[in-house]
């Protein structure tokens, strides 16, 4: 068959595809934020016969062979189909070579261990979940083995998370990294001595949900969301979903009085849905729309919330607006507020670090799982060493397992190699914004005035608009001129917090 | 193959099938309360694919031999399984029937007769739809005619709304409801000529939404509601919709002031709501748990919205509990409310129209649906004889064809022989009624104290644990000793408003 007509029956079947991923994202949603509580086992029959169907259509015979025959030809496809047919012949050859009881293993002995998660969390007992722990580590192991014998058991889980990355580039990455936050953390600490009862402004009152969501829905559009194209939603953890590039839902956990909290993970999902929405819709077809990987998604909303949405400008625009629903917030200022948003201390809860603290828990994490996934620390050791490392990282020791080595939910569904992506956000945010404010220094002086026009274009043109198109390295070396680094990072934080 | 592994994969393949539709359910309420409306084309196109394997599953020839094997079989089946083999097959025959030219030429015209029928109704212009419109018609012929070429037409077209319905039962029915109508209209209209001015104090001012939706959840909890296995939404036309049994979601529509629709419009809704979520979940499998018919199913929520929802025990018990959410409506009396809500005046509409007239409006559209279907009437000469039937039927003669002919969405998408199962339900709710209240004759003076015990019980178990079980007609038989008359509305209304 002709290149031309198999590639039209490619798109074809990426349409069907398609069309289920985006079912599963809108029920995923609903489930989130509508579905009734007594639907829950309903609506997971649902999903199973959907993901059926839809591993089926990825699987099917036809589909493979057709899938190869592309790739044979690849050297003859535009560009676009060329990236596509990249992107799918690797996730299909992983599908074959794992073997259809080996996923419904992993099933199964995941859906086991986050269960006796969550009991051992609730009642902070880590002996309740070390023996599945035990299992999902032989599990992670056996799957990097089948995926590559010959490979770094985890640079093959890495890959898995991001494109091309491996432990050679994150090692000396993260150490510089790590070099640079603990010279700095002691500088700033001692600088924010003062502050150590600073309390935000936005989280003193009780505040009317429906205004502050009037507020939020204004506030996004200011900084270029259409709201014509996306819409909001009520959840338990703050989280963004593509149910299509015109139907891109960002969602935030409203407190009584946690406003902050809620405002400034809004505008993170906000930084997740401006590269949703701003892809070219010439790459929807090819199914290269979204936004390429998680280190570089992060990067986005990581940038927007702290860089921008952390700033005095920032508030300096936007906090009169808020006062203006709210007259309870009347004396805030935007100082206030900014210097509460950036306060800096360490702490035991990766997802309440702040900027400067953060990575270090990531570097914790990066150590441990691959002394774990290199079978030099055995899981009943696990607590000890974490508090030890944190201890030694952050100069902190949680006195109970669920402050500590139970808090995240990643490892207890297998997701080993999934962490060093926040921090490669982070880095990637840096450097993108080294780029970004060389371009536009007047950067501060816009966002104070509501200007979002320059940050808009600049991260539409670089980043954005390409969609899956490049690989993320290729994507930093085209927006910055080179490979994610540690150096901008470090600038940055000793730039802003000293 | 034994009968037991052959129902073993039929209830295997429902339960695909289940998962389909509840997934259509889910997209579609979705697409009515929170999609922006700039995903319209992606949902269209995920909505098409989805429908394009469910037709494809549906009609599957494997599946097909299987349920004509059982069917043979059926003598042999347990009850369920019978009832659900045959209504399974009623469908198939139709699919078999209908060659796929046609279902897509009938798609085509629907579409562009539907949206001609908008322009036509925003422009007051018949002449732009009624060429369309003749197309539909000549397709509803077509259908009848493959579907049963022998058959009264419009027979066919009933039963494909109401599984048993005919020309011949239905017409002396309406024969009987017209002239107690007609005979009642007059002294209903002489007794309540004072009333003519009467506003509804529920109407006189702006509420705030979510107060008022916190007083409309607990309102119908208190009547019956299982809000874990539901939820509601805010939409353009109230509906109700099923995305499974544990997932029943209703809708209503917020106005700033005209409050009174959307708390009777809710009510409504509720009825369709109770039935769907109390259906004996061992009907499940076998696909009949949800309501049997529209002439059922509107029966259930016409009596909750009208005989219960519109008495003044009603507000005697809910108008204080509204008033505690809005000191503006404190001097409201549930006499005046009750008044208002039960105002009695020949209009133009419809959907406006009062429990007396609505049912003129209906048989006036059986009658003109006979007329056309049967090649009587033509299409050109439809806006003028709707207006001699409206003169004729209810002494009034809208102005325009957008207050006539042109005020239903049904003709457009060819739903004739749809709206007679709208007075189907007031018979059959009041026909029910009738033994409801002879059971509990006290059933006023327990609404009046929040006690809805007795009705909940009482129609749990006469109408909505059976699901679809029975034939519309074997249920109300069951339920009433006897099949639909038109006696049980007569008396009702006469005793109602005289």
């Amino acid at each position: 068959m002709k290149t031309d007509s198999l590639l039209k029956k490619y798109y074809q079947q990426l349409k069907v595809l398609r069309a289920f991923e985006s079912t599963g994202a809108a029920l995923s949603w609903d489930r989130e934020t509508w579905m009734p509580i007594g639907a829950s086992a309903d609506r997971g029959e649902v999903l199973a016969v959907l993901a059926g169907f839809h591993h089926d259509l990825a699987t099917d015979k036809k589909f493979v062979a057709l899938v190869d025959e592309l790739f044979e030809q690849r050297e003859n496809l535009d560009p676009i189909a060329r990236r596509s047919v990249t992107v799918v012949k690797k996730d299909l050859d992983k599908s074959v070579k794992l073997p259809k009881e080996f996923v419904e293993e992993t099933q199964e002995i995941t859906n086991a261990s986050h269960h006796a998660w969550i009991e051992a969390k609730q009642t902070n007992n880590f002996a309740l979940f070390q023996p599945h722990l035990e299992k999902v580590v032989e599990n992670r192991k056996k799957y990097a083995a089948l995926l590559d014998p010959s490979a770094n058991a985890y640079d093959v889980l890495l890959d898995s998370y991001e494109e091309g990355l491996t432990t050679a580039y994150l090692q000396p990455l993260l150490a510089e990294l790590e070099d640079g936050i603990t010279e700095l953390l002691p500088k700033v600490l001692k600088a924010q001595a003062s502050r150590k009862d600073l309390v935000n402004p936005l989280d003193q009152h009780e505040l009317d949900i429906v205004k502050l969501q009037t507020f939020i829905k204004d506030m996004l559009s200011q900084i270029g969301f259409d709201w014509s194209r996306g819409q909001m939603g009520s959840v338990e953890h703050p989280f963004e979903i593509s149910i299509s590039p015109n139907d891109v839902r960002l969602n935030t956990h409203y407190e009584k009085k946690q406003h902050s909290f809620t405002l400034t993970g809004m505008v993170h999902e906000l930084g997740h849905g401006l590269y949703e929405q701003n892809g070219d819709p010439k790459y929807i077809e090819a199914g290269l729309h979204h936004g390429v990987s998680l280190g570089i998604h992060e990067s986005q909303s990581r940038l927007l919330e702290n860089f921008i949405g952390r700033s005095i400008e920032f508030w300096q625009y936007f906090l009169p607006q808020l006062q203006k629903h709210f007259s309870q917030l009347k004396s805030a200022t935007p100082e206030q507020v900014s210097l509460a948003l950036n306060k800096v201390s360490p702490s035991f809860i990766r997802t309440e670090a702040d900027e400067v603290t953060y990575n270090l828990h990531i570097i914790l994490r990066f150590e441990l799982e691959q002394e774990i996934i290199h079978g030099r620390l055995a899981i009943k050791d696990l607590p000890e060493s974490w508090r030890a490392k944190m201890k030694d990282l952050l100069g902190v020791e949680p006195t109970t397992d669920k402050e500590g080595v139970l808090q995240d939910v990643h490892w207890s569904w297998g997701d080993f190699g999934y962490f060093p992506t926040y921090t490669l956000g982070n880095l990637n945010a840096a450097q993108l914004w080294n780029r970004f404010t060389k371009a536009h220094p007047n950067w501060s002086v816009e966002v104070a005035q509501g200007n979002f026009t320059s940050y808009f274009h600049w991260f539409k043109e670089h980043v954005w608009q390409h969609g899956s198109f490049y690989t993320p390295q290729e994507l930093m070396e085209k927006a910055t001129g080179e490979k994610t680094k540690a150096e901008y990072l470090i600038q940055y934080l000793n730039k802003k917090y000293l």
